[in-house]
């Protein structure tokens, strides 16, 4: 912020009063996308002329229906890195004032970045509830809501400084990969802690520390070989946002005109028969009151959340993305945003919230997408997410039996509808999120179902994601309210009397929990067998499901046994996938076991046999 | 029969007592394949070399490990109807016997033939719960199981005569297709009634009446413009099919050897991730232990299948084919079968039974998927079956509200994925079939509710299926049975005490719902607004369902009240179809309805508008 201030002060010389935003406020030499367009906001800004230096051209000069806005286009294709000075001319033709725009080194190979994928492990944070690391700012200035612990929908004072304080934590865990839900200022007046209602999407929210924070815990995981996760919203602003205040034009948000409230009925947008005022009331209505729609359809907002996003990648060092609301953006739009950002990094991996409980509609949203194809629709987005597989995953380890479709047997159809998705590797899988009942509610803290859940999660394709503190036994009534699926992470405040962030701190079921989780994941860190191997697996019988990922040199044998009573399975029946081998070692205890004949479950159990 | 039995004994003045069947036992000229196969069976017949007059080439002969069979494959191409002459030669070469074969003239336009569409309603029934036409037939001689109406397993008499005396009937109601089950003789000991357990393709089961019987009933069809859709099985026959008891080859039935069930998990036959021994367990596996599997990727096994089907049509003068267990049939060999059959006759239209419970799934069958063709699959298949809408209908108007997923929502949401499928006009559409659970008993019987269904099937798009019965209010608990769910329609056996075919004998409350099921359908017959037209849906609010089909012409508005109270709905939400119109008409009182501002429903109601 400092140097944002400086680079302000030294441009605005003649009349600096005037200038009171610029967006981006500096951008890099050398990007794919040569084209970067500059906003310029301030008092009447458009009755000026803006010219630039250093023989850069400008390709496009936008003014709208609101005078405080100007847009510059300009191309900086072959522009080495320096400072530009924009000039404002009057309408005599005099310079008015001046603003000073630096173009940065990019960090090399920052465009061949790499980002998550299936080899890793994403912890899901939700960053007031998990580490209290600075509790100077929990009530900064310059934003409203003050913390309040004590109010389960309140700021609790997490922060960014909480994550770096906890990286060796979340290592030791076996996460590779971090996903903290927004951190950038969300000005609401109450409900401000999830973050989703932004108010400035070019700064860390005070509360969490400042853009320096950010940039910070992003190098500390790097060191770590982690990857920073940003969840960026394309789909709407909140109302607090001082563009929202001000708007560049009518149609900058969904107007109907101003407010009206989103159906959420997503399948309005696959119905070839549904109604145009379904599909617009789906995807331009509002989430809720405080978060206005963003118009992805408008070249202007499109083109804003694009740098922005760019920005945050390039500025943070970033290692991916997860966009919320995904599919309640304008379609062609988000598709636009999406394909831009992976020109600009072709191994920038990208999550998209595309909740439905359909795999044709949600595999409908995957780049390449052949269903998508069946209506000419294309999104670009590389990671879709597994949200069938959620809901199987909530409801089997509470059914005894396997039915035509209870039980494991769910399990099992969820993946035999892999063949819809293009990309197998690029899926979300995970048992629960910040917007779910937590799975150690709905499985009553059941440390069997549990682990079941996570050997499940661990060992199947995809990119798995853990909730934070599910991991030590957390609970959470969706029922109760959001505040209640995302509580503090004890230990992460100082005086919690409970600190589950230590060994020595845990509970002994905390401990039961977070050991098996841990041993779990670090073992998956290196198996390339796992993270990218073939899949071959058996419908269950008495509720026990086998499967089998493997590769040219390893296969890994899944065994649960989703029963109350042990299970003795005769091996020749999996002769396709055991081949040679004739015993197998357990990745949690590391005891051989010999398969050549039958293989016996413990009740309610999971076993994970590496072949020998 | 006498016909064939004529040949028979023409053609075999040698050693006739060798030669025992000869399928198929005559063909036509100037088919779209001139290939034909002709099989020969009798002792060691195999010894002999074939030979055939008219210049008629052969271009194979097939010879099995078992020596009572002989292969012959002739080019029939320019070959004009006629008889030709088979002559069999010893070892010697000389002429051990001869058999004559015909090769007929076809029916005008045959090839062209046209076949059940949209615009048709198909009235499923099964012949023995029907109506007994002759009492003669009950317990024929030659096939086991004698009729025992007190047996809801056992056989009622019903048969083709029944049929054709009812013809009327079901042209008052507004059928303009029967699908009846399988008609070819079932010589099973127990529960032959329901004919999938067939012992002779090419004859009509003695208690149903005759070859000629079915012959007449297609044409007395065809008379009142009505099709005639026969139940076709390739998947299995039944165990004491002739074949069976000496096949031609081991491979003609699937063995693991012998009997082996079907897991019946249709997932595996997409599941990239299957097993090789649960999808060919779920394939190649018998439906029950009384129906040998048959093996469609033996070749011989395919053309007999295809030939057969084909001959029926021709023989028959068909107006379709209804597939048994499509799905379970060897994938590739299925979809050749059926290509085979459309590239003979292009019009002809074949539903295939898909039965599974995910519209991505379904549509993978239907010709042209963009679904199957993830996995480079195409059945050729014109029709499938709407199973997903069929639970929808089961579940949806016991709802009284509309959540997320249920009451009307749950046809909204069926019909949001006909993006999936290719063709959305060939999809047979329907409450209930002779497998499943009877509307009126799931519904108590309850009328409002019948006609919400009613409704529905008669106005969405596809080809709607009416099971017999349900029109006169018919419950039938699956729950206790088969035998339940197939009672005999009253009025169709002598002395009937309710004679439900008859005004006169119907009472109030079967009268009140044919009256409605008739008026509905009949209005249906020339509504190519219905037939062809397309679809606008709109999100179900307060567990009101509104839909519109229109074309360029015409526009009908279909409003479902799901809710036990009345509701009100302002007409203005609907203005993108409702357009200029103000008024519209009750199709089934004819009453006219003010539509310009807000439209009142009854509770539990529908209401089908012609606009005007």
């Amino acid at each position: 912020m400092k140097k944002l201030l400086y680079i302000l002060l030294l441009g605005t010389t003649a009349v600096f009063a005037q200038l009171q935003k610029v967006e981006p406020p500096f951008w890099w030499s050398g990007m794919h996308n040569p084209e970067l367009q500059v906003m310029f906001y301030g008092n009447n800004i458009a009755q000026y002329t803006p010219e630039v230096s250093n023989g850069v051209v400008i390709t496009g000069v936008t003014k709208t229906e609101n005078p405080n806005y100007i847009f510059v286009t300009i191309d900086t294709k072959n522009i080495p890195a320096g400072v530009l000075t924009f000039s404002f001319k009057n309408s005599k033709s005099k310079v008015a004032f001046t603003q000073q725009y630096e173009l940065k080194q990019r960090r090399e190979n920052s465009a061949i970045r790499e980002s998550y994928d299936s080899s890793d492990m994403i912890y899901l944070l939700m960053p007031d509830r998990f580490a209290n690391g600075n509790p100077d700012n929990d009530s900064a200035t310059g934003v409203t809501e003050k913390a309040n612990r004590a109010d389960s929908n309140g700021r609790h004072g997490g922060d960014i400084q909480g994550i770096i304080d906890h990286l060796d934590y979340l290592e030791e865990l076996g996460a590779t990969a971090v996903w903290s839900t927004p951190l950038c200022e969300d000005n609401d007046k109450a409900y401000s802690y999830h973050g989703y209602a932004q108010s400035d999407v070019y700064k860390i929210d005070p509360r969490y520390g400042s853009n320096e924070n950010y940039k910070r815990l992003s190098a500390e995981m790097k060191k770590r070989g982690m990857k920073l996760v940003m969840d960026y919203v394309t789909n709407h602003w909140g109302a607090e946002h001082w563009m929202y205040k001000d708007l560049p034009t009518y149609n900058w948000i969904h107007q109907f005109p101003g407010y009206s409230q989103s159906n959420y009925r997503m399948a309005t947008q696959f119905a070839p028969n549904a109604s145009q005022i379904d599909k617009r009331q789906c995807v331009d209505g509002w989430f809720v009151r405080t978060m206005p729609d963003l118009n992805q359809s408008n070249p202007l907002v499109l083109k804003y959340l694009t740098q922005n996003a760019i920005w945050w990648i390039e500025y943070a060092d970033l290692g991916g993305f997860r966009v919320d609301t995904y599919s309640y953006n304008d379609k062609e739009g988000i598709a636009k945003w999406t394909k831009a950002i992976t020109d600009e990094y072709p191994y920038f991996n990208i999550a998209g919230e595309v909740w439905m409980n359909d795999q044709a509609q949600i595999a409908y949203w995957q780049k390449d997408s052949k269903i998508g194809a069946i209506q000419s629709y294309n999104s670009h987005l590389p990671t879709v997410m597994d949200f069938t597989g959620m809901d199987a995953i909530a409801a089997a380890f509470n059914e005894n039996e396997t039915g035509w479709a209870n039980g494991m047997q769910r399990m099992y159809d969820n993946f035999a509808n892999d063949f819809l998705y293009p990309d197998i590797n690029n899926i979300l899988v995970f048992a629960e999120n910040h917007d779910t009942g937590r799975l150690n509610e709905i499985y009553k803290g059941d440390f069997d179902k549990y682990r079941m859940a996570m050997a499940l999660v661990a060992t199947v394709r995809g990119i798995p994601q853990l909730y934070y503190g599910s991991e030590i036994g957390m609970a959470g009534d969706k029922g109760k309210g959001d505040g209640d699926i995302r509580r503090d992470f004890p230990g992460g405040w100082k005086g919690d009397s409970n600190d589950a962030f230590t060994k020595k701190g845990r509970t002994d079921e905390q401990q039961q929990f977070f050991d098996y989780t841990s041993k779990l994941f670090t073992w998956r860190k290196n198996k390339e067998v796992i993270h990218t191997g073939k899949t071959t697996q058996y419908l269950p019988y008495d509720n026990v499901y086998v499967y089998f990922r493997y590769n040219d040199t390893d296969t890994v044998m899944v065994l649960i046994n989703d029963a109350a009573e042990s299970r003795t399975l005769k091996t020749d029946r999996f002769a396709e996938n055991i081949k040679q081998h004739t015993s197998g070692t357990d990745v949690i205890t590391g005891k051989k076991t010999d398969i050549s004949k039958e293989i016996t479950l413990e009740p309610k159990s999971a076993l994970i046999l590496e072949l020998n």
